[in-house]
Formats: structure tokens, C-alpha cells, sequence
């Protein structure tokens, strides 16, 4: 399972949309398919960014929850090991062979710190904290099962979800930790999720800025109380040259290069263009349903084939036609020029890539027009 | 599988998030929960209404994808068979013991008629139509299969999907059918799906107004023809009392009403209250996973755990808390007067019941505080 040119023995059936060797055009629609010489080149680019600035890149799986797609992540982009969000997702996902899981997220449920607690024994395990009754929780368990667990505190840089204020209430758990058995205090979370898809370059880059000044105040703060952090870690496909050149930053946390989404594709570099470093390789392969009408054709992909809370697919490589609207099993499309027909495939490009992989159970890999691999999406549907 | 009180020996863990006996403050969270005492009393509330009009209720099984509500609905519900929306949802409920399947909706692809009528084998299989090419098509693999498909001709009634216009393109089609070998022309698919969920009565009304006219009149030229209609189909959660008692359509088409929805409820009666016959019974179980700030509380359910493309979730019995947020794996819910703790749970009304049941794998039946049943989501992600 681990291999990217493993060859899958399944039958096409129930929720098997394809088997290897098949052309592209045999393939039930709708499915997920990853062109994968732009996924092989998206991974390529981020890991010459890695060597080249020296900053480590922990690569987040709560993109794609394939342990395929992860440890190719390791082996070809030098990842130092991933993220995922959740307790079941990195438990997936150590049972793929994934030996360094960082849940980049808050574990506060007792039987869920019992779990992770656990899963210690089998890879190394990190978790972030923000709240310092927490850290007591987490102690005890990794003593009750005689592991380490390495805690990152986390800092609300600006996303106003989890994390604490940076500055004092940081050093206040990260001391705990540090005197706590069974933990590691292993360095801070600062992720700053809502400048990823800011489409300015100045005004993404400012609220990194706010960010990197903030954690690095604070890491000063640590360091007088003899708090040193193995990982500062952060950044996303959106900001990652601001961190990862920041000096400050050392881990990064990068999903949705590997993959790109149309919302994404709407960010902007320096100049007003596109951030076109990394390709799509992630379509919606859908074909047309219904051609009842001249103007319009119905495909095979809803709400149930996508996530839309970013905005429409938009259609790769048509500029003449426009998916105008999502219905549960149902994508409305314009068609001016009266050019579809039924059964004709498209590719659409998700609006949000992370959401969309998680309805689907296998992404179809696929060279030029051949399907090359079938990887199960492992961790799909591990919410908790 | 097949009763709803059967007791599933499953062990909590990667992807089961409940075990039967167990209270529901034990359930892993996000989870997705029935409350069995609502569910059953929707049911109880569709049946009284199709005994009294004496219309059929085929049940829509695209909002739930669970044999087992399926198989209750026909039981204890009156239902006289399902619709579902695509063919390998029809094949996972088939195998999950449903004999009656209409599948609401065009099957055009070759390998997808060839399975259609190889289900064909198994159970009574419907589907629609809107395009006379697909006729031959469907007539070559009933017979290739020596097997009976019934055809619906779909008319587009406003909803601007699927289907022909009324009148002689839908006895066009219909004569083609009943002139196929392997093929019966079993009668019109007139769902008005963008009527729904309009939240004016008035304004509603008069969309199944124009549809039951448009029908009304096509069955006409179709009796002209000797052509007789078996099935004159449609209706949903919103408006299934228009056409329920309009004196021609015959059979409903109801799935949201088993478990209502934040956005169903916000679609008004007659007097402009809430049509409000059938009570919430499907909720998202969210703990409180960070607390950093008084004014604020992260919960567990983001983007993964629902879809919010008809808005966000409502806080279920709450008034002085919100869910303001949706991200990937989190929702910031507004804690003004700081109540909210670490760990605290809370049931959340779905926007849009049916993509949000199709990322989970499980339903857990509670009834009261305690968890009674696990349903798998048998069609989960059964798109193609």
C-alpha cells in the first residue's frame, strides 16, 4: 500500500470507481483523480524550497488522509514526518507505516488522550495545547502507558480559533509541560490559517509578519527561562515563503500544494499574479448526465462529489462553459455553443481540496491518460 | 441489519464512534445521532398523511443511504418501495434488502446501465429518462440481461436540472419506451426540487401550482395515446402536501422529513409559522475542544463533519450561543456569557441533512440519553 506504482487488485464495483491500466475514459464518474506528474512535480518543487532554505517541512495529511500520498510526501519531498487533525486520522495513518504524526490540534477528550496516549508506543507522537488543565491530562496518560508524548503550545497568531495569547500564557504551559511526566515540551504552534487564502500579496504577507513577531517574542521569553523549541512550526500553501524564510519559523506545515483548489489558485504573488509555482493535479472527473437543453448540460457531480464552502468548481481547460450551480447530486452547467453531449467527461478543479477528499474512498492516480495507481483515501471519514 | 433494534457488535475505534448500551456522553464526537423517539414519530406523522390521501410514498433513501432506515420506512411507514440517485446507491441498498428501486434520476453511462439492468435481476428497478437516444440504450441491456427496467419520462417542472419540457417531447420518449423491448413505460418523474425549500408559502405553492398543471396536461396527450400512467412522481420534504393532495400526482418522494434540517425549518406554513410537523431528529454531537478566550468556544465539527452550503448549523436548544464559523476541522461558536467548558457537548441541526450524512459511516440511534443502535450509512459515498 505503500508504493506509488503499486498496482491495486480490485474489482470496479460498489465504490471501486476504476482499476489500474484502464484508460481515464473508463473510469466511473464522478471520482477523484490526481494527475500525477503534477502532483510528483508540486511535491519536487516544495521539497527544493525545503533544501534549499533549511527549515524542515512536516507535511499535513489532513489534505489528502492517504497514507500512500504521505509517505511519498517523506520519501520523494523529505518530509520530516505530517500533521493530521485528529486522533482516528493518526491512527489511520501510523497503521500505514507513518512514523512521526503531529496532531496539529487540541486532544482534550479523555478516552481520545487515552488513544493517543497509546499510539506512542508505535510512532513518535506530538500534540499541540492550549489550555494548562489540559497538560495534567495528557501527563497521566503517558505515564499510565509509560510513553512520551511531545506537546507544542499553541499560539492564536491571528486565525482566532485554538491557541493562547502569545507571550506570557504560552511560557505558563509550557513550563507545566516541561515539569510534567510522560511530556515533552517540544516547541510552539503557530499556524496562521486565516492568511492562507488572502488573495493580496501585502496584506498576507502583513498578517505573517504580525505572526512571525509574535512567536519570535516569545520565543525570546522562553529561552530566559531555559525553554528552548525544537519545533516552530506553521505555514500553509498560501504563506509558506514568508515563514519558511522567516528566520524564525523552522517546521512547516504545508497541505494543499501537493493538490492546489480553485480557491487557492485565486491567491496572488507579489506582482498580481497568479502563486503558480504549484500545478493542479486534483480534478473532479464528472461526465454529463442530462442534455435536455440547448444552453445547459446536468453532470454527474453535486454536493455529495465536493465541498463548495469556497466557492464553485471551476472547469479545467473551458473557458466556454461555467459550472453555475451545485445541487445534491447534480452540477448545472452553461453551455452557450450547445457543445456537450451526453456521456462527455470533464475535469472540474475542487473549490477546497481538504473537504472535498474526505466523500471520496480512493484517488485514481493517473498518467497522461492511463490510470497508473488506485490509493485509498485512509483516513476518510476519521473525524474523531 | 435489518431492524432497528438490532444490537451491532462492533468495537469503538478508528471509524466506529459508539457501542450500543453505552450513554450518549460516551459517544466520540463528531458523531452523527437519531434521536429514535423523532424519527420514529416522523415517520408515524408521513404515514398518517399518505393513509389519509391515499397516495403512495416511495421514500427518498438519498437523504439517509441506510438500509436500515430504508427497510423502516417500508415497514413501519407504509412506504411502497425508495428512490436513490445513482446506481451504486441503489445496488448497496438492494443488497441491504430493499426489492423496489426507483432510481430518480438519468442513467446514461454504458456500464451503468449494464449494472442497472444486472440489478434488475434482484429487485424492481425504475428509472427516469430525458433523452430518447438513452431509450436504445437501456433497451439493449434489459434485454442482453433478460430483465424488465421500468422508465419514468422526467418532465423539468422549474426545477432546472434534469428533464424534458411537458407536452410532446415527454410522449415522444414515452412511446419510444412502451415500443422497447425490456423497457415498460411506467409513467412521469415530476420532482420540483427548486421549490423545496422556498421559505414563502405562497410563493411555493404556486411553483407546485404550474407543475401539477404541466403534469395534468401531459398525462392527457399521453391517455390520447393509449399511454397510461402507473407512477405520476415527485415531492419533497417542502411542498409534498401540494402535490400530495392535488388529485393527480400519485406518489411522493419525501427523504429530509425523517430528520428535518436547519434550513427545512426555516420554511414557512400557510400563516407564516414553521411548518413544523416534523420534528428535528437528526443532530451533530460537538464537544467543546478549546477554550482559550471567555468570549469563544472551538468545537469539533467543521467542514468534514457537515456541509454547510445551505448555511451554518443551529446550536439545538441554545439561544444564547452560536456557530458563527465553519472551518476544516473546527467551529467557533460565541460564548458571550462564557458558560461553555472544555469537554461540554452540544447537538447541532445540520444545515443540509443529506451531504451531511454522507461523511459519516455511522448513524448512532439514541433514545434518551442512551445509544440504542448503529446504523452503517450503507450507500455513504456511493456517488457512481
Amino acid at each position: 500500500m505503500n508504493a506509488i506504482n503499486k498496482t491495486h487488485s480490485l474489482v470496479v464495483g460498489l465504490n471501486v470507481p476504476a482499476e489500474v491500466g484502464m484508460s481515464i475514459d473508463e473510469v466511473s464518474t464522478p471520482a477523484l483523480i490526481v494527475d500525477l506528474d503534477a502532483f510528483e512535480n508540486n511535491v519536487k518543487i516544495m521539497r527544493d524550497f525545503i533544501r534549499k532554505t533549511g527549515v524542515r517541512h512536516r507535511a499535513h495529511a489532513k489534505t489528502h488522509k492517504s497514507a500512500d500520498i504521505a509517505l511519498y510526501q517523506i520519501e520523494h519531498g523529505d518530509a520530516c514526518g505530517i500533521c493530521c487533525q485528529k486522533v482516528a486520522e493518526a491512527e489511520a495513518l501510523v497503521d500505514g507505516g507513518i512514523k512521526d504524526v503531529l496532531v496539529s490540534n487540541q486532544v482534550v477528550d479523555p478516552k481520545k488522550i487515552d488513544r493517543l496516549a497509546q499510539l506512542a508506543k508505535k510512532a513518535r507522537v506530538l500534540v499541540c495545547v492550549d489550555d494548562i488543565s489540559n497538560v495534567d491530562d495528557l501527563s497521566a496518560a503517558a505515564s499510565k502507558h509509560k510513553v512520551t508524548i511531545e506537546c507544542l503550545v499553541e499560539i492564536d497568531c491571528g486565525a482566532g480559533r485554538c491557541g493562547v495569547q502569545w507571550g506570557d500564557p504560552v511560557v505558563a504551559i509550557a513550563r507545566k509541560i516541561a515539569a510534567s511526566n510522560g511530556l515533552t515540551f517540544s516547541g510552539i504552534q503557530a499556524y496562521q490559517g486565516a492568511a492562507q487564502h488572502i488573495h493580496d500579496f501585502e496584506e498576507r504577507k502583513g498578517k505573517i509578519d504580525i505572526a512571525v513577531k509574535q512567536v519570535s517574542e516569545t520565543i525570546d521569553m522562553l529561552k530566559a527561562e531555559g525553554l528552548e523549541c525544537d519545533i516552530i512550526g506553521g505555514a500553509g500553501t498560501g504563506t509558506y515563503y514568508f515563514e519558511g524564510e522567516s528566520g524564525i519559523y523552522n517546521e512547516m506545515q504545508c497541505g494543499s500544494y501537493i493538490f492546489m483548489d480553485a480557491d487557492y489558485q485565486r491567491v496572488k504573488d507579489q506582482s498580481g499574479g497568479l502563486i503558480s509555482e504549484f500545478e493542479n493535479s486534483l480534478f473532479i472527473l464528472t461526465s454529463v448526465m442530462s442534455k435536455a437543453k440547448p444552453d445547459k448540460a446536468i453532470c454527474d457531480a453535486g454536493l455529495k462529489a465536493q465541498s463548495v464552502d469556497s466557492g464553485l468548481p471551476v472547469i479545467y481547460g473551458r473557458d466556454d462553459i461555467e459550472y453555475i450551480k451545485c445541487a445534491d447530486e447534480h452540477g448545472v452547467i452553461t453551455d452557450p455553443n450547445n457543445t456537450l453531449k451526453l456521456n462527455d467527461r470533464l475535469k472540474l478543479v475542487p473549490g477546497h481540496c481538504d473537504p472535498t477528499c474526505n466523500v471520496y474512498d480512493w484517488f485514481v492516480g493517473v498518467r497522461g491518460d492511463k490510470v497508473e495507481c488506485l490509493w485509498p483515501i485512509t483516513a476518510r471519514g476519521m473525524a474523531f
